[in-house]
This record gives structure tokens, sequence and C-alpha cells, in this order.
């Protein structure tokens, strides 16, 4: 079979049964005290993430603004830490990329060719040109912003467009690649828009995010984002990475929570 | 006078009457011969290109795209390009970056506080929650993508929204900040939409693309883009850098004559 953006996919969420995406989100004011404040211990701290969790989600997601945050250095971070998942699981580099044509190249070039992500997140403002630079090949993909998950979502997203909400526009954009190798990010926050989002376009991957904090329903996020042909996967950044005191031992009890939750609901 | 955003910007376009920026797109492809085609090469020609042109230019914009598709070692090139520009132009991180407000924090940590970029061109699909982060140090400020010099701009920006265009909705946002360090970035290709737009916000500064290559007027550009309140700045990035044969003498002629151009549009 052909190592496509689907298919890899695919292959992560069936072969461990698992529908969790891990946000990797590196913060210095949450590391556990046994690490160094440095570059070096956040790496060591995403080592030990990844060893103790790769073999229970189907994808880890880097938030680009954590890493730039820390400058160049970080970015050789973000860079080291997808060598080091090394297709263990599916990547996302999640950085709201899009802009004019030889621009988003320039994106995907970085994202996907320079550091091997499998996948990158996408701001559709800039229309469909902007969008398809990253889609040239197969093997890669992208999550393009439907409706999120935060307050600024009612600002455009929801916007009526003759009777239709704009993330619906967003959705025909996406529909009229016919390509299986775009996807689109949802928020768990909103019912009612995600059946809707799902009845539009029914073999669609996604990525959600909105569990956790913002109050996402897992049960309700994993029945609407998953059927014959679509993946929805569910991310999970801090509720995990930091949960209790973050030892080797919590994250891992906190991902089997979360792991077997979600094997559960799609067993339902 | 307090440096803020506006400050800052008008200091640079009024003491050299110019409204000129200077898109610094490296891109190994169109490197002159006397540059080693590696990151040194490219800091080399930046530097001729930033001491031969910052006394005729307002700003220089970096794309981020074109640094980072060269991995950490191109952020790195980005972070000694700011420092070597060192405050002689306004500088604009143009990386359309937005998302949630944590995320968003972390990269106006990384573009104003770290790099030291005075203002950062921002999406805006996720809504003001996802810009205001960006606005909480009145020293920097942003240009919000409002209309697009692209193809693409008709696929969402143009929406009718009851009776009026997206793009509107999005200054109607900007416009409830009520905040001098919020511009816009309105492509040149449009005329009705740009004296619209102008309408719509006469004290808001705007970053103008779309001149040269994409066929938008520079003399319409410069009159609807400034007025007595407002900068309309007019970015160009390979008409200048790669006019010609690069030289020092062909980026200086080509500078000056979109220099001398502006300042006739400004005193007619």
């Amino acid at each position: 079979m052909e190592n496509t953006f689907h298919t890899l996919l695919s292959q992560q969420c069936e072969s461990k049964q698992s529908r969790l995406c891990i946000g990797l989100d590196v913060d210095y004011n949450l590391l556990p005290d046994n690490f160094n404040k440095s570059i070096d211990g956040l790496f060591d701290f995403l080592k030990m993430v990844i060893d103790s969790t790769n073999h229970l989600c189907a994808s880890y997601k880097l938030n680009m603004g954590f890493f730039e945050q820390f400058g160049y250095k970080g970015y050789q971070l973000m860079e080291k830490t997808v060598e080091y998942i090394d297709n263990r699981c599916f990547t996302i580099a999640d950085g709201k990329r899009g802009d004019i044509g030889n621009s988003s190249k320039k994106y995907a070039q970085s994202i996907f060719n320079l550091m091997g992500f499998n996948s990158a997140t996408i701001s559709p403002y800039m229309g469909l040109d902007s969008v398809t630079p990253f889609l040239e090949d197969p093997k890669f993909g992208v999550f393009v912003l439907c409706l999120t998950s935060n307050k600024g979502a009612n600002d455009l997203q929801k916007k009526m467009v003759a009777s239709n909400p704009l993330f619906l526009s967003v959705l025909d954009m996406i529909n009229s690649l016919d390509n299986s190798n775009a996807g689109i990010v949802v928020g768990a926050t909103q019912e009612d828009e995600m059946r809707l989002i799902r009845k539009n376009s029914p073999k669609t991957s996604w990525l959600i995010p909105g569990i956790g904090k913002q109050g996402g329903n897992l049960e309700m996020s994993i029945n609407i984002g998953n059927n014959n042909e679509a993946y929805g996967i569910i991310n999970v950044s801090r509720d995990i990475l930091y949960y209790k005191k973050s030892t080797e031992e919590d994250i891992y009890e906190r991902t089997m929570y979360y792991h077997n939750q979600i094997k559960g609901f799609l067993n339902e």
C-alpha cells in the first residue's frame, strides 16, 4: 500500500485502536523539577513523554509557537523531536500557516521535506491557492482550520454567507479539492456545528482540539468525528503532559486513561 | 515621544520621505554568483542589501517562510538579520500567524521579544482573541490580513456577509480595538476595494503587497493608502533584490527608482 496522508493516519489509528493525539506543548514553567530548564531539559522531557506514550497514541502535534518562543534553538528542538518520534506516530506541525503560493511552498518545504512532519495545520483566510502548495505530494497533508474551539470562532467563522455560516464555505473549498490529503480542524466545543460539518464532509478527517480545559465532550467528539471513511483524532496537550507531577508514571496513567476512554467510545 | 508601533512607523516614513518596504525574500536560486549558496552567503547578500538601501526605505519585511525553508539555520538567519538592521528601518515579521490566545502569546514572544521585530502579519480567521495577544505592548503592532492580492482572495474574503464583503468584518474587528498598533494588509491589485477599506478605516495603517509582478498600481496605492492620519507602506521584494544582476549598484538603482516614484506621488 502506498504511503499517503490518509493511509499513514489510518495505519496509526487502526493498529493502535487509538484516536488520541498528544500535543507536545513545551513550557519551562510547567517542566517538572528533575529536568533542566533548558532546551536540552525540554528535549529530555519530550523523549520521556514519547517513549512512554507512542504505543497508545496515533499522533503527536507540535504547536510551533511553543517551540518558536525559544527562537532558532526551539526550532531546532522541533526538528530533533520529529526525528526522535521517527514515524512511531503520525506527526502534525501545528503552525496555522498559509500565504500566497510561492510562500506556502516554502512553508511546505520546511515542514514536510526538511523537518519530516506528516501534516500541517493551515489557516484558510487567503483561499485555495494558499492551501494547494501543501498538497502537491500525496504523502503529506493538511488540517485546514474550519471551526475552532476558541471564543473568537464567533468573529468570522460563524458569519452568515447567504444562509450558511462561513465555516461551510471553507468546507466547500476543501471539498472542491476532492483530495484525500486535506483534512480539517473542528473544535470539540460545539456539537450542532460538528454534526453539520460531518454531514457536509463525510470523508474528511478531522483534528479535534478543545477537549479538557476548554470543555469539549470526548464521547461526542469521537462519535461525530469518526465514521467508516474518515478519522477524527482528539488532541490533548497539557492534561497529559502536566498531569499530577508529570512523572513518567503520571503521564502513562493519563495517556492510558484517554486511550481506554476513546477505545470504549469507538466500540460502542 | 514614546516609542509605539505608530510613532516608530511614522518616524521612518517621515524622516526618509519614504513609504517603501523592501521584502527580504532569500532564495538560493536567485542569489548572485559571487555569494556562496549557503546560510552565510545569504547573510552576506542581505547585509549588502540592507547597507545600500536602509536610508531609502521605511521598512524591511522578512517573509518567515523563506527563512524557515532552511530550518533552524534559516530561523537563526532571520534573528541575525533583524539584529543587523538594528532599528535603521521598521521591521515586519511576515508569518501570517494567529492561534488561540496562549499560542499567539508564544508567537508574540518569539517575534517581538526574542527576535526584536517591530510588527507581525496576522491571519484573522480565528478571531479577535487570536490577535489581541500581539497588541499587549504598545511598542509592537500587527498588520492583520484584510484583503490580500492573490486569486484566493475571492474564496473567502469577498464572500458577502449581509450586504458587505467579509473583509469588512475583519475591518470591524480591528476597528473595535480602537488601537493604534493594529494595522492591516491590503493588496494593491483591487482599487474599488481599497477605496472602500480606506473609507471604513481612515486611521489604520496599511501594509500593501502586490506591486510589481502581481500588477498593482503604485500611484493609486500611495494615494489611497496614505492620508493625514495613516500610513500605507508599499512592499517590493524580488523586483528590488533580484533586479538585473543583483549587484550593489543594481539594487541601489532600483530602490532609488521606487523611492523617487513614491516621493513624487506623495507630493502630488
